[in-house]
């Protein structure tokens, strides 16, 4: 169903997902195309990022954001232009970065926007440049603190906070060892990314591949994805090791907790016996403070050629909950972006 | 058997424990005295400390320090009085904090050895001011960084570590929330040491009364027990607390891992919901840098009669595998230190 004039497609919460999502949580409606009031602004939808986050808002479990109520449009990062503006700040044409979720258009009071300046690539906006990279950036500078000749692991390597990940890693003069799954995305994450090793999570052998890859040792291990991998990093740990928690996607869909024994004595065990600090962090707290130099910094990066990403764009808003499931399983290669509109 | 002339008592690791350590896996023996040669010092044993610490050191499992021998001496801090000296900096009667170990007497280069000034309360070296105080110092200050007003929780807190973490708090402003097991220890925690609250571990309603005393949940959470103390301060944890991980008493003893289900990835989630910061932390590794300004601040603090602790002197070396065996079931009652002589 593409997108026609005066109608709004949003896409919608239709129940609370049982486990993994299927298209049936989802509900794909046509609104009309709101018009802006005084000090409003009219945004059209170009890009939405979709995020492994956005499974919490799906649930109504306890978390630090609340959940989108059943009924109510997804939410999501966007890259959008102004269609139509009643206010003094924004004319028709702008480019902006929103929130206006899984949508056509939204309306907006203009205060939850960032002017973008160059057009050119403006879905870097919702990756390195955005939420994705200021999420790598401040958890392996601020919690993970690499120095140069330490060894950095991080997951979900070909993703968008993976990648940046070991980048900066890199940039900072530590060893990056990523971990992805299948043979493509690691080729990818070695040579185009300049990851020191990477390691396939899907193969049989995982673990004792990622010690080899690790000989002197994980000082920093940037938490993503939970599940195995950790189970692999954790005898891996050096004493001092940094573990940012910043997502555990392995664990999004589970309905009760593994079966035992319970190792949760083991972690704080190894906590006290390896002197590790591990810290939770989520992203939405650090951007009064923390946006506007990582942005700068990071900047400059791309420009410079220091920082790439791979991109996976699937067109059409309708095209979004199957992509998003399959972000869920691993299936995208490279940060999933939904172009909604040219 | 009391100590005679010219016999040096040592009790030696018999056999390592399974599980809970029994006065079996000790062995008490008499040896000749030791005649210092050049450069050395003859120590005399006054005060033996006895720690959980010591329990690891029984085992072969991987810990942060190699493990005692069977057949070796216990290890342990002890103060000492200088009974022969061939060292130029020593002389007959200087009292000394050193490491004899549980025995009468040992030689030593000097090399371990730090001058203690007061004589009238020498066991004090071996509790406020010395490890136990250190490593509440340090894990309290330097990785829990209480605030005003914020609510500080630590276990033991009768203890040599616990009620020197909740005097501190108290120090910087912070509410002191103290477990202890039983009506006695809780009296003495809140009566004595000025604690806000102090919850009996032993009480059906734990958890229950543990919530209701931190009515504005815990910011900072001391760990040196783990289990069930653990297990009511999980729900508890506000957003952005810390962790200092010091020790994990109830489990020294445990033979394997409690049975399911695998609560490690609801403890991850949990440091990633709340932003929580974990940090283990080995007191051993921070004596270079940290000793000395604690032991000027602790000082002044003990002078002033703002930090104070209970000792629990039991004499005699011979008993001190009882005693030991006995505060790992929290049957002692503040610090406990062997007076081996007078």
């Amino acid at each position: 169903m593409p997108q026609t004039a005066n109608v709004n497609r949003r896409i919608a919460l239709a129940s609370r997902p049982k486990g993994a999502p299927t298209t049936e949580d989802f509900r794909l409606e046509q609104l009309d195309v709101p018009t802006p009031g005084d000090g409003q602004v009219l945004l059209r939808t170009l890009y939405l990022s979709l995020d492994p986050y956005m499974r919490g808002r799906m649930s109504d479990a306890p978390s630090y954001a609340p959940p989108t109520e059943v009924g109510d449009v997804m939410v999501g990062g966007t890259v959008n232009r102004v269609v139509a503006s009643r206010h003094p700040k924004f004319a028709e044409g702008d480019l902006v970065l929103g929130g206006a979720g899984w949508q056509d258009y939204v309306l907006t009071d203009g205060s939850d926007l960032m002017r973008l300046g160059d057009a050119a690539h403006s879905s870097l906006a919702l990756s390195v440049l955005g939420m994705p990279g200021f999420t790598a950036y401040h958890g392996l500078l601020n919690i993970g603190e690499p120095k140069p000749g330490e060894t950095v692991v991080v997951a979900a390597a070909s993703g968008a906070v993976g990648a940046v990940v070991g980048q900066i890693a890199k940039i900072k003069g530590a060893r990056a060892v990523g971990i992805a799954g299948g043979a493509d995305k690691c080729r990818y994450v070695l040579d185009e990314l300049g990851f020191d090793a990477c390691i396939d999570r899907n193969d049989p052998q995982f673990a004792k591949q990622l010690a080899q890859a690790c000989p002197d040792g994980i000082d920093v291990y940037f938490e993503n994805v939970g599940g195995a991998v950790l189970d692999a990093v954790l005898p891996l740990l050096n004493i001092g090791a940094r573990v940012p928690v910043c997502g555990l996607i392995a664990h999004y869909n589970d309905q009760k907790l593994p079966p035992g024994p319970d190792r949760l004595p083991l972690l704080m065990g190894l906590l006290l016996r390896q002197r590790i600090r591990a810290q939770g962090f989520i992203i939405l707290d650090h951007y009064a403070d923390g946006f506007a130099p990582f942005y700068r910094e990071m900047s400059a990066w791309v420009a410079a050629g220091k920082v790439k990403l791979r991109e996976d764009i699937v067109d059409g808003l309708e095209n979004a909950p199957e992509a998003f499931i399959g972000m869920l399983e691993g299936r995208n290669f490279g940060k999933l972006v939904i172009r909604v509109a040219d």
